[in-house]
């Protein structure tokens, strides 16, 4: 779950204002110089919570933010990629693992943080796993030992939790994550 | 459902190259001049079936594409806005309907045109609906009078279908839309 710090890699040189531009109901940032409408979307996260028997897979992060911490194999989902292929994606660049995506778990808003995440139970195919560049190490848990105080982010415990409540289930409702702010 | 066209609203002067940089999985767009990292991320649609009894709310398009299609209260999720806030927010813009938000009934993802489709049931809270900036007309149809074939997408005849099957279920999985290509 990686990159939660924004759009942008750097700054633009070129200027853009805040405008409303014609027909629509929020403001925009529109390039001063070509009119250029740069729409700014909430993102999609994709991941999964995998399981190898009775063990679960999480991988300690080598990068920023909350480097050192735990977490599912989950990132941006990318474009021309269906959700489940991302969560597929995900766990072989985190964690080289490949698996098969089952159920939807989570459907999380996060809208302070303008993201959508939505977060799969998945098998993996083997135990033959091993770190990406984006993690330290990567280790299958029994669920006992998971480091619960050691998790990189809030996602990571409504995601574990929810896959306990719904371990023994089939056709159920994912999870919705923080409650909604019906004023919102 | 509404800006199916691409992340811009013009063409922009500056110069962007894509490419590879460091540490990273995909070619990006890159700022020729000032390294601007321009992420293009796939966008999520929220909308809802909504229904007053056995009637179901659809909008007719008065904007492209698709203009005089029938089609559900849908539309891109704003920055800071969980799904469900979104689903209302875009049921009062197109139709002037309050509506509470319920079950999600689908979870679309569209690779061709990286999007994803969040899809709720939703109850109007009055039969009081009427036509919002893109609308030509709203209605409530009876589910036999529903005008199948001047439905404005596939995933609108996908929602009402779903919406069908699981009309007198509760705690249900959401469909998964088109069939995942385990290619991908």
């Amino acid at each position: 779950m990686d990159r939660e710090d924004g759009n942008s890699g750097g700054q633009a040189a070129t200027a853009f204002s805040r405008r409303r531009i014609d027909g629509d109901t929020f403001e925009r940032m529109v390039c001063d110089n070509c009119g250029f409408v740069r729409y700014d979307n909430p993102r999609i996260v994709v991941g999964s919570v995998c399981v190898w028997g009775e063990r679960v897979l999480l991988c300690r992060r080598a990068i920023e933010p909350r480097r050192g911490f735990w977490t599912l194999p989950a990132g941006y989902l990318e474009l021309n990629e269906s959700a489940e292929a991302g969560a597929r994606r995900e766990a072989w660049e985190e964690a080289r693992a490949r698996i098969a995506v089952d159920d939807l778990i989570g459907v999380y808003s996060l809208p302070h943080i303008s993201q959508v995440q939505l977060i799969f139970r998945a098998r993996l195919e083997s135990d033959d796993v091993s770190p990406g560049p984006e993690s330290e190490t990567v280790r299958l848990f029994d669920w006992r030992d998971v480091p619960r105080r050691a998790l990189a982010f809030p996602s990571v415990h409504w995601a574990l939790d929810h896959y306990r409540q719904v371990k023994d289930r089939r056709d159920f409702a994912p999870f919705r994550g923080p409650p909604d702010n019906p004023a919102a």
